[in-house]
């Protein structure tokens, strides 16, 4: 029986009710697969930045530091704002940047019962948006420059950068199951080439990588032509690295053509994880968080429409991350056959029928 | 009987033959409207770049500038690069900056025979984008600053910049006909407010544009969210405001639920447009020119595979901005009947059966 200490950040608005619902599933699977979750919650997030002052204490993000690896609700309220306008209860400065988490890992996939808004059937819609999750436009959060007259926020790329989040591309291609119907696996790099002398340097450096990996196809693809793509066919894509904002957008418009973004799970991974993907954590372990791609949704919190989805899943990653592997399928498995089953429903809108709760629970009755 | 001097920019791939289907379509609704086209064609793009060392000479901009309008070509071979490695070809650069045409309109609207890879009805996707044309990540067209280690790239937004095309957005929603399902004319600001400052001041300007306009909605999406709803409730948009590469991005988004970014006419446009833009042109006129969204797609160029209508699409907005609007809503309504009679036929990669010369065939065909 092992036990991992794991961080949680139950998060704003929805954040609580989809982290309690995915800790229930955590919890079953646990017992199955004999081990279990040390929990320790930290408070981060907005409502903690009015309380605090800061979005999340130096202690709060040690404990996530020490942690084997931690489940993060969405957090986030639109009116709390730094005086430059930006919101002060966001954590990506602190997490991703603070704990180095470079690549931030995001699996679209189409799953049975889903009435997707693309006409699609569940396996055409089947890859994972590497996103760099520490530099591009995003570096400039809260410090863009100007005046009432003028503003301006920067886009840097190193090479550093470009090559760790390149070569994580191409290692997580390799390891895939599956392909696409229309070849062998795929590294896509989107970038802006043509018009961003950043962007072409980014494109220099995935070509440099992807002559590493003769076996795994690499294409270079312009932002807006992917985007395009993303929704005429997304067959075609299996894995696909990009830069932070880009990364940051073209997920959400994967997540539409999913069910929605309440769908859609994500891992902030980096450091050591590079080496070893399987690696079986044992603490003090790297650090990395999970969560949903979406926001805290304070409209709709505690109404039992929020869809937990994007939390359990973020759960069955981080059980991927634990060395957990089984456990993590039994919960993707799981949720698959409770919504071909019709026991999950998710609305058009994207959210779900009886709340987190009844979500959670269909995931526990089909785990085998 | 008028005339109106009109330069035209075949451009590079597939750019002659769409131009030479929308002239013919031209030419045929001018002597309908007792109007003719006095054209004076002139080179820009990759190829003129290899011959001239410039993608457009001093006296074709000159040209440009003295017409009426301007019908032009996808330009640009992705081969033909800088040493910076961006495009050389391109002339966004000359003739959007170097003119001040600092709006890009670009109406994303399914049309009837088009079978559309998200569910969609015509009816339920027709809303205009207008992209700021001047600023943004723009700015930085190759001007991109770094060493073998890191490269930046700036995003710049000015209150001037972001005054004018809220202006233009909301003016052009005003005068828009029909409105979205679930309300009346809307404006949305598609930004980053809550990460970058740049984005926040462009929030705070298009507020105190929006303020002026208090019969029409004024709504602020980030611009994830709008990626995934541009996916999942396109019907909900009706004038949509953004940054440069944001515009870029999501237009090609828009243009794949509607068939295709070779449905999709683009218009750029400024100066003294914005205060009348009913204005009928005489010359010298302000300068304005009108192309499709996409690229020059070498590969498919001659073969007889082209889809003209984002060409022959832009020719109606060229007509309208020369205050022949009847002319233009003619071949708006001659492609759409040609395509609802399944004289025009565009297959699912958004090529077209018969090429350029049976889509524009059909197209006078159906000219009422
Ligand atoms: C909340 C927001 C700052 C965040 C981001 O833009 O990275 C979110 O959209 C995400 O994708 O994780
Ligand atoms: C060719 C390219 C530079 C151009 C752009 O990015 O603006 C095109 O994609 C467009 O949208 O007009």
């Amino acid at each position: 029986h092992t036990s991992y200490p794991v961080a949680v950040i139950p998060g704003d608005g929805i954040g609580p009710e989809l982290v309690e619902a995915a800790l229930s599933v955590l919890a079953a699977v646990g017992s199955r697969h004999g081990f279990s979750l040390s929990t320790t919650t930290v408070d981060g997030g907005a409502a903690a930045y009015l309380r605090d002052g800061v979005p999340m204490t130096p202690e709060a993000i040690e404990v996530v530091r020490r942690s084997a690896a931690t489940l993060k609700g969405p957090v986030g309220l639109p009116e709390v704002r730094l005086p430059d306008g930006t919101e002060a209860g966001l954590l990506g400065g602190v997490l991703r940047n603070g704990l180095d988490l470079w690549a931030n890992v995001r699996p679209i996939k189409l799953l049975p019962g889903i009435e997707s808004r693309v006409r699609a059937e569940p396996g055409d819609i089947d890859y994972v948006i590497v996103r760099e999750n520490t530099e591009g436009l995003y570096l400039a959060r809260g410090r863009g420059v100007g005046n009432e007259r003028a503003m301006t926020d920067t886009l840097l790329v190193t090479r550093h950068g470009c090559e760790r989040i390149a070569r994580y591309a191409f290692e997580l291609a390799a390891r895939r199951s599956g392909a696409p119907a229309d070849g062998g696996h795929r590294v896509t790099l989107v970038d802006k080439a043509n018009v961003l002398r950043s962007m072409f340097f980014f494109r220099e450096v995935f070509l440099e990588v992807a002559a590493q990996y003769p076996d795994i196809e690499a294409e270079c693809l312009y932002v807006d032509a992917a985007a395009q793509a993303l929704v005429m066919r997304p067959e075609h894509f299996d894995v696909i690295v990009t830069e932070n904002l880009f990364g940051d957008i073209l997920s959400d418009l994967g997540g539409g053509t999913v069910g929605g973004i309440a769908m859609c799970p994500s891992g902030n991974v980096g450091g050591a994880l590079r080496g070893d993907p399987a690696r079986r954590s044992s603490h003090p372990a790297d650090p990395a968080y999970f969560e949903p791609i979406h926001g805290s949704a304070p409209a709709i919190a505690g109404r039992g429409l929020a869809n937990p989805l994007s939390q359990i899943l973020a759960a069955a990653m981080m059980l991927d991350h634990l060395g957990e592997r089984a456990g993590g399928d039994d919960i993707r498995d799981a949720t698959s056959a409770a919504l071909a089953a019709g026991d999950i429903q998710i609305r058009r809108d994207g959210s779900a029928i009886g709340g987190p709760d009844a979500v959670s629970r269909a995931v526990v009755a089909h785990l085998r």
